[in-house]
């Protein structure tokens, strides 16, 4: 069964691929050593051959053709890291047909698709890892696929997008308003030049509901996951958030709720309490906060993007599957398994308390008016900041805490509120844990 | 190779050995669903037939006879659970020879005799693992051995006791001295009658030398390990700590010196920065933050002992031993990989900065007699906080930070400026990093 050496192909030298040949370029025999499994790096493949050309490669170790590494007979581990849902999906599972095992860092792909890939590595016999996916350089997936096997899951809270908590960090620390934060971003290299996914939550999302498919063993649409993004975050809002004694952090939240059977997987911001651990994970950071029933909390932290720790995660992918291959040990920890599909719950069904910021006309029983609808709705106030009213305006910040109440009955009571002709603009709702 | 289910032999039924037996009896079959591998609790062995009563297992799944388990041709995975060098280690190495793998979270025997029981479990073909000799419910074992494996360290900083943590987090924010915040930790539980092993820091210092081994792939004899414990922290330091922006954590320092060839492996009391996010870790939390080449930082964070986190680590090692046996994968991750032997720095050889604390005469020329003294030893002062002499006393406490200076040349300056005359009691130093 033993095999020598295990033979890598990479296809995507860009950022995190680049990272992953250069590491394999300097490391791997050190790596092989450590690790007693021997790793060579047999080929690269970009669309880009100046990209290609930097790494001082022999030429036969290069190509601009994916499919000479995909139907190299002496290729064994493919890497997948041009991202995107195709041809990185075809590529993928061409792979498995070839009998090769594949590491991909690609959730969003994963996210949408991640039981069809699941399905082909098992017919193909081979493996398929994806540690690079979620949180860059955390073992997440290793921690909750191997080490946290003995637990059943109360709630997971993840930080999992640098570029969004980057945002609110510098937001609340430095008093930015988010143009000026995602700007600095921008020139920071955190975040895109097209910052939508991960501004608007949805690389969150992803994150999210491959950490709720590993941790509850079911598949997700990813339809059903609740996503809501930073981009109405005012500097107002983490002002009061602050005065409040919290921040707001954009949260992937999954909680099992074993009475009903319904699992929550959702994306939005969140006041958390400052003295909560999570809240000093800031700027580009990551961490994901994992109850479980036998170990209780452990939090995982470090840095979720960039070429470096993210080629370390796949590296470490790339180690695992040289030793099942070495060891004939495939699929010795599956991609997924999937047990009954768990039933994910409606937005409207959630309860949380709330934080509400409010422009209302300065005139007496406003408040008294807004809680008398939130209470219809039961909907029940906890605190209230009354801003005392700017000189020369009529207009006055209102800012409360609400007891725990339903997403529902909270709607229904803003939609409301809105429409009152004491309250001027949007009511901003941001969810509390 | 397949084998349908593998069975555990469990020995020592204390609160570590309860616990996984408790897991083992609720949860066996889901965790096997869950991983695909089948884990059957064949029997438990404890001197105390009342401990084995308490599980209501069948009468031949208990025995008081550990050798029951040590021959039983039926047992493929043996848990050793009691403690202590002797007999735990006669007890492992006669399990290697019967061809069974081994789990336990056994630091003493493991800080002393690693490369012992690595070569045992390598002559009997035989795996051994130690997820919960180290942080309890944190997956830092197999973080370093597998996830990491990409990364040389740049150093490894621990708070790898929740005893001595539990005690210094009541002294700083409950304003106790070290005796009632020592009793208040045995009053809950986190500390035992005899708390010498973790207040004198030798408990941190066995996991900081297992983690040591395992990052630089080294054996390290435990007596070149320097620990300091905590009974010497008065909540005077602990006071001035918090006045200088710090506080005090009993540390384990792991440092790789690339120029050198030297590697730090320490363990003692250490002020760090309030802002730093080990600082938040607070009570009987254990944490572990890790600085490598490729990942950057990443923190692994959780609690460190107590029956159900260190029961979750033994059960994540029974279920990673029984793939490797269903798999014929044995040794797929050798519990140590060791390489050239590194040289330990000798403690008088460190740099770092200093927290002095000095009771001294209230008379002209003091502090000035104090940094020439400390000055002549190359060591030159940051900053010094000067508290009011109390009223009728004619001693004041001064304190100091030092700027980085070497341990040789502090302790000389520390001895001379101990005689001085006009300096009363000894003078207090603690590390800062």
């Amino acid at each position: 069964m033993a095999k020598e050496q295990v033979n890598v192909g990479v296809i995507g030298a860009g950022v995190v691929g680049g990272g992953v040949v250069k590491v394999l370029m300097e490391s791997a025999e050190t790596i092989g050593a450590r690790t007693g499994t021997k790793i060579a790096l047999k080929k690269v493949a970009d669309l880009d051959r100046s990209r290609l050309e930097e790494f001082g490669l022999p030429d036969d170790a290069t190509t601009t053709d994916a499919s000479q590494i995909l139907v190299d007979p002496d290729i064994d581990i493919v890497v997948e890291l041009i991202g995107g849902e195709s041809p990185a999906k075809e590529f993928i599972l061409e792979a498995f047909k070839n009998g090769k095992s594949v590491v991909t860092a690609n959730k969003m792909l994963l996210a949408k698709h991640g039981p069809e890939l699941a399905r082909g590595a098992a017919a193909g016999e081979v493996g398929l890892k994806f540690e690079a996916s979620v949180a860059g350089g955390i073992p997440i997936i290793k921690s909750l696929s191997e080490a946290l096997v003995a637990n059943r899951f109360d709630f997971i809270f993840g930080i999992l997008n640098g570029t969004a908590n980057y945002i609110l960090t510098q937001m609340a620390e430095n008093g930015k308003d988010f143009s000026e934060a995602l700007e600095d971003a921008q020139a920071k290299g955190f975040a895109e030049a097209d910052p939508t996914l991960d501004i608007e939550g949805h690389d969150a999302a992803h994150k999210t509901l491959i950490i709720a498919s590993l941790a509850y063993a079911t598949e997700i649409d990813f339809s059903d996951v609740y996503v809501e993004g930073i981009t109405r975050i005012s500097d107002l809002d983490v002002q009061y958030a602050d005065d409040l004694g919290h921040v707001i952090k954009l949260l992937g939240i999954i909680k099992d709720d074993r009475d009903t059977g319904e699992l929550e997987v959702r994306v939005h911001p969140t006041l958390i309490p400052k003295n909560y651990l999570l809240a000093s994970v800031k700027n580009e950071f990551n961490a994901i906060y994992v109850r479980g029933d036998v170990t209780g909390t452990t939090m995982y932290y470090g840095k979720g993007a960039g070429r470096f720790p993210t080629a370390s995660a796949v590296v470490s992918d790339i180690v695992d599957l040289a030793k099942d291959i070495r060891f004939g040990s495939v699929n010795r920890v599956p991609p997924f398994v999937f047990g009954d599909r768990r039933r994910i719950r409606d937005i409207m069904d959630i309860e949380c308390r709330y934080y509400l910021r409010l422009t209302a006309l300065d005139r007496p029983g406003v408040l008294g008016q807004i809680s008398t609808i939130l209470g219809e709705h039961h909907v029940s106030i906890d605190s209230v900041i009354q801003k005392p009213v700017p000189k020369g305006k009529d207009v006055a910040a209102m800012v409360m805490m609400t007891h725990r109440s339903r997403e529902r009955g909270l709607r229904a009571a803003i939609s409301t509120i809105n429409a009152l002709d004491c309250v001027t603009g949007e009511a901003m709702v941001i969810r509390v844990e």
